[in-house]
């Protein structure tokens, strides 16, 4: 019998205590052991709710039983969160969490004072929800050297850019729609702005070179600036436009990026829609990978969680070992990543458009009074400059190869 | 410094070399350990390949050299593959296998010696090629009741439908020419009768379960039948035409099968083409997730392989364990299964069909000379009493849900 505690009764908590309950059966088969729930904490009461037998208001009661082996951190935020991990840690306990925020800010450290203490800290369920993709990444593709991950990493911008594609709506009617529908946030900044998004890619990013990415070094560029005409093109071209984190490792720099893309339907994330989720990466050995799923939601993200309680399971009393050292990851400035930008000019002057960006197929008849284009590769750095000499471009949006 | 040995010189055996020479500073950085190929055993001499200088010809020099932690199967075949895997893990040897045949047949029995061996039988690469599924599934989704897995686990048979359906060539023109590009072998019938894909869904539905699935309890339609009448009905109806190998658990039932069947757009398997392979499993707390990735090829299987040597490598002198027993999982008729059937008849009569299979919609204007219809949702053996009363029916393909 090993036993658990859960940090916050929200979302997330909740859910991991009805995974471990219903499925109980499922774990004990798998795992040769039984997981049982000794303690909830949560400053609130739940009157009427079962979990109102173990709740807690006060973290010393978990901190302090040597019963409890396994913490679930889904209180989300940094403080009291970092203490508390820290001090579960310091005990030996292992922590499991759906926190990016924590994970992104501390995951080096954290990961270090578990080692130092012979217990663990898993965070699968900090990136895309209930998909596997931190395991597979620190795991099935340990072997890889990651050339590239590109992930669809926010369900609400996703939801937002599929409906504004299928129905043709304006960026501000749909995340309306969805603030109603309880999509979207009150204040959707970090959805839409790509910070969410950013601070996943942090995660990956670190996993992937076992060093540590400051959220800060990312250029996050959020959907706000997509329309319908944007769409109207993308159609025209045969692809999408997609919010991708992305992070690349080329000719020894790492670039890391949030930003809206045009998508071929040859990539397969162009069929990635609505609050779906996923991650395409890519090794120099085995090519692309791609892992798939629902990017949040109480039962998935808490799927996830026990997922981290099962391993912890296995190895009680050892470490498990993620690399992701304290050192910084140099992310080298985006000016110098190189791609293919779609662009937007007004006017209809074809030869100026080629003048200075070279013989580029002209698109003039989708949208009245401009016209559109796929410039050859180039640096961000250059094509900043050729906007610049043109002169009349109205809207760019890069394009991933 | 971990000593591994390689038996078999081909195609993956020659890939793992390979990944384990061109990646050692990653696998170094990411696991702590230096992973070295001491022995690669061939019948044949390799002269002018640098594996000559440690291509032995005698399996007892691999078996008896006590620094080899962990053996590569890469021969393929059931014997001398599982003589050699036996000797192997006997003498606490670790083995890592691409063997899907071998897996398939006594994955439940090598498992169990390598367990009283306290090494590992990991195969990650029998199953999907270079996609991360057998461990997810293993890991991530061990906290999970499986309620069905979906694969397209066969590249041969996927290019064939999708070349069918993008160039509307006949099923034995596309056929001759992946053999000709090398996509086919040269006795296709495993590929296109679907007994690749059902040994590999016997291998995941063994391990979602934890019992053992007999390959000959699942029922394999291959695609030999389909035509480019199918495909064109399956356009008009917006969806596309699959090779699924899928197991279901309902109602304390299990159901396995390979069959083509008739998949909608919204499905994200129907995105997946050509030789491209991908496992949506269904979990019942964290729904849906997907493994996308090369289902075949040197390199891809080769890292997977490896991906396998990096778990041993972390686990020496221990064994990680798989749930997969020897009692055999009771796999139900295919007749009480139920789904919705896309069926043609002959002829012209809507009144005789709807007389028997209810109030269909039924397609007129497709293929002269026959009507098409999708059906309610009904069991196979229902099915079947139906199709043999209408008497007229030309062919019939599953509908995914």
């Amino acid at each position: 019998m090993v036993k658990v505690a859960i940090l916050g009764y929200g979302t997330v908590g909740s859910g991991v205590l009805e995974v471990i309950k219903s499925n109980n059966a499922a774990i004990k088969n798998k795992t040769g052991e039984d997981v049982e729930v000794k303690y909830v904490l949560d400053l609130r009461e739940f009157e009427g709710d079962p979990v109102q037998e173990i709740l807690v208001h006060d973290v010393d009661t978990i901190i302090n039983d040597p019963e409890v082996a396994i913490v679930c951190e889904t209180m989300g935020g940094e403080r009291p969160a970092y203490d508390f991990t820290k001090r579960a840690l310091e005990k030996g306990k292992s922590v499991c969490t759906s926190n990016k925020e924590l994970v992104e800010k501390h995951g080096a450290e954290l990961i270090k004072l578990a080692k130092a203490n012979n217990c663990s800290y898993l965070f699968e369920a900090s990136v895309g929800g209930g998909i596997p993709v931190i395991r597979p990444l620190c795991t099935s593709l340990a072997q890889e050297e990651i050339e590239s991950i590109t992930g669809i990493l926010n369900g609400t911008t996703n939801y937002i850019l599929s409906k504004m594609e299928n129905e043709g709506l304006a960026f501000e009617d749909v995340l309306k729609r969805a603030q109603e529908k309880g999509y979207a946030e009150k204040d959707p900044t970090a959805d839409i702005c790509g910070h969410d998004a950013g601070r996943k890619i942090a995660i990956l990013t670190s996993l992937a070179y076992g060093k540590d990415v400051d959220f800060d070094d990312i250029t996050t560029i959020g959907i706000t600036d997509i329309t319908d005409k944007d769409f109207a093109y993308a159609k025209k071209l045969g692809c999408t436009i997609k919010l991708f984190a992305k992070s690349v490792h080329k000719d020894g720099k790492y670039y890391a990026l949030v930003a809206p893309f045009v998508v071929s339907s040859e990539n397969p994330l162009y069929s990635v829609k609505n609050v779906f989720n996923a991650i395409l990466v890519h090794g120099n050995m085995g090519g692309d990978t791609m892992y798939y799923g629902k990017g949040a939601g109480k039962l998935a993200t808490a799927s996830a969680v026990v997922a981290d309680v099962l391993d912890c399971v296995k190895h009680l009393g050892k470490h498990v070992n993620i690399k992701w050292d304290e050192e910084k990851l140099a992310i080298s400035p985006i000016d110098q990543a190189v791609r293919k930008f779609f662009v937007r000019v007004s006017g209809n002057d074809e030869a100026a458009v080629k003048a200075v960006f070279g013989d580029v197929e002209i698109m003039k008849d989708v949208v009245d009074g401009e016209m559109a284009f796929i410039t050859n590769e180039m640096s961000e750095a250059d094509y900043k400059e050729k906007a610049a000499k043109a002169g009349n471009v109205i809207g760019m949006i890069r394009v991933d190869a």
